[in-house]
């Protein structure tokens, strides 16, 4: 099970998250590609990073809106959601071919991972758009009660499929993450959030926030690293996973 | 004599030059990287016209300027022009790479062209970010008296040069183009044109606007798509080469 | 019936529209806010060209898009539309206070438009805006069978209402214009366009394209300014409008 | 003597400064118009908040570069100055205009306010810019040898002129700031602060950082927020000026 987190959200003058910290930490680091954050130095330097540590590099990309911070939903055709994937995935590729390295996976990010998540025709677009760039690069989505049927779109454009779950975030009964704006929607008792990275490293799921169980199978588990807290976490999170291993 | 075009300058809902009807008629596309012009969708359709009709793809970089078209010089660090090239080199890289093509050639544009002519330690660092890019990936620069040095400073890090002229600009006796703002700088003459590539191609010079003598080898011509008379002129110069060939 | 038109829609280096030939000719003028089209100076320019004209100044503030041109839908709160509706009528303001001049109303661009047209809500933030900024300020809105409910709306925040109709667009019997993916939608028939420009200023309404009457005052027609045709059709309005008055 | 600090400078999703703490502690608060920093809800929001305090508004317009903080110097005509320093303020105006309020001064920012200390042809335009806008508010400048100098470019525009100074900068003989690039620039020694505050208060100079007296006259000292430190330097020069009031 690995350990994935968005990392490069810095701009220009502007600080954001403890990459320094966090990336020893994880397996795996979806690099912001200038779009919702991260300006070209920023980039090189998060590749640089992720490469000194042996972390896996991914390209994460979003709808163009530095203001918003991607997270606003934007209404596009088809054909600019696959040239601007193609563009952002060009340009991290462009920083890490610069150090020798290629990137591995796709995360989309914010409002696109979430509208893609809702809309099957955008989430076919989006895996059309990875296989036209690079045959074996997966697509990453949040494990839902649809993952199969996700998985069926995806590969069926020939792309590979990785599984996110969430440690700090409860699940609704439809797999769907608890919204922000309720209350119990994010996890900060450290016992909580080791115990359902437990749950989805061993048991391929999770129990819902009304305690219904949940399929839902994952690849990798995605963490943050905002503050001391945070960090405390995955370190937790990563002995209690080394620990259970058989 | 390869004639080169700058091409891909439309953005969104404003369109610029006639790529339709120039590209057949050049060898080498300078495609703008979306900084000062140039927008994913049609960064991606450039790529395709370019590839339909056998033409190279250079990638034109430019300072992140979209108001000023890349024409207004902004101060940055080596780290920043690096990071910046290594970015746009990427995306446009990523369109080819849907279209199984990659990009031959690099031409930075306007101010950043214009300052790293004039400043050594600026040509040096754009010619380090070509270098980590790929190793083989010639840049094209300006012809001109100093045509020696500069390739010298370019090839010392390991990067290929293509020098350029230009059949429809009159150049001063320092082998530097007149500028716009002068009388006589643009020619527009068809004869004079014709005369000016034919003496580039067959005498690896070109006479300055006060008759003086200027060796300026080239191994492109850049010519301009932006009207009737422009696109008349390129037809000229290919007549002119095609039947002066030995 | 005044006429207006959208205009200021240049950006950089990138020429959009025939501003110097259509200001003559209409009675205001929906100038862009720099955020879907326009710099600073196009903005001064086309202030002062309407002063020199005569021509009313209306703000045209649009969602943040230069590359989508303002016709992407983007999902905002409230405080946001609210904030960047204030900051383009104040940026317009500040060209027009160097000339002596302030701006004389408020049409909302693109999907921002469309938007606000289908969620009252969004009406409801846009109008609240205008209050905040200026008491008298009118906000200007496309007239359809709605019209009264939608007035009500703003008028309930002090804001005051100016109705608009298109004499080249032939509208539902819903009293929406027809989508311009359908045949039909772009009247381009001089004498149509005339009839139906004398029909919303002698009837206070027009037929729709399935011929039943739509009653649908309006104190303003849009009109077009992009080619010869277009330039033509205003003038044509103009001359009808001026026979036919009583 | 008044204090004036950088403020509103967050941008979307990235927080900077401590705008809350600072804003009771000062007297004039610079406001990004959005340039360098700053989206419409960030000033809307440093508008209330300075308000709230009774804070001076004074607009901090800036070169059009978020990636670069404003701190790149780049190439622009006197037109694109102008229009640039309409639009800023304007937009500024507009938040304040909301509240009943209007901005009070201006204080160019970053690269911006160097290249107009070291070229009185740019130091005219933004002069004129001002004259044009509103023909009673003030340009504050940084107070060097060159201030009557400077002065006079201003007020034969009808400017009104403030001088700046600073509390924990070194200053040269020239009385230009030291760069931070050299040891001692930055005095952080509370003392040293205090000390040099009050010499500008009630000496109307201060010593360079070589000991030699120079005469700069100061309206107001410009102080920062960004860490506790600085708070605190904020409340020590408050109370010594405070102290030592006739």
């Amino acid at each position: 099970m690995k350990l994935n987190c968005d990392l490069g959200e810095s701009y220009g003058a502007w600080t954001m998250g403890q990459d320094e910290a966090v990336m020893p930490l994880i397996d795996m680091a979806n690099v912001a590609c200038g779009f919702h954050a991260a300006d070209p130095v920023v980039m090189r330097k998060t590749v640089a990073l992720a490469l000194k540590h042996g972390v896996e590099i991914g390209a994460h990309p979003s709808y163009h809106d530095l203001a918003g911070f991607g997270r606003r939903s934007i209404s596009h055709s088809p054909e600019e959601i696959h040239a601007l994937l193609l563009y952002q995935l060009g340009a991290l590729d462009g920083m890490c071919r610069a150090e020798g390295a290629e990137i591995q996976y796709v995360k989309p990010h914010g409002a696109l991972n979430n509208d893609m998540m809702q809309d099957d025709d955008l989430l076919r677009t989006v895996a059309r758009a990875l296989a036209s760039y690079r045959s074996d690069l997966p697509l990453m989505i949040p494990a839902t009660r649809r993952h199969r049927e996700q998985r069926s779109i995806i590969e069926s454009m020939g792309v590979p499929v990785l599984l996110e779950a969430f440690a700090d975030r409860a699940y609704t009964d439809e797999g769907q993450l608890v919204p922000r704006s309720q209350p119990g929607a994010v996890h900060t008792d450290p016992e909580t959030i080791v115990a359902q990275a437990t749950s989805f490293a061993h048991e391929q799921g999770v129990s819902s926030h009304t305690g219904q169980w949940l399929d839902l199978p994952a690849d990798s588990l995605c963490v943050h690293g905002d503050n001391e807290a945070a960090l405390q976490a995955i370190v937790a999170i990563r002995e209690a996973l080394a620990k259970s291993r058989p």
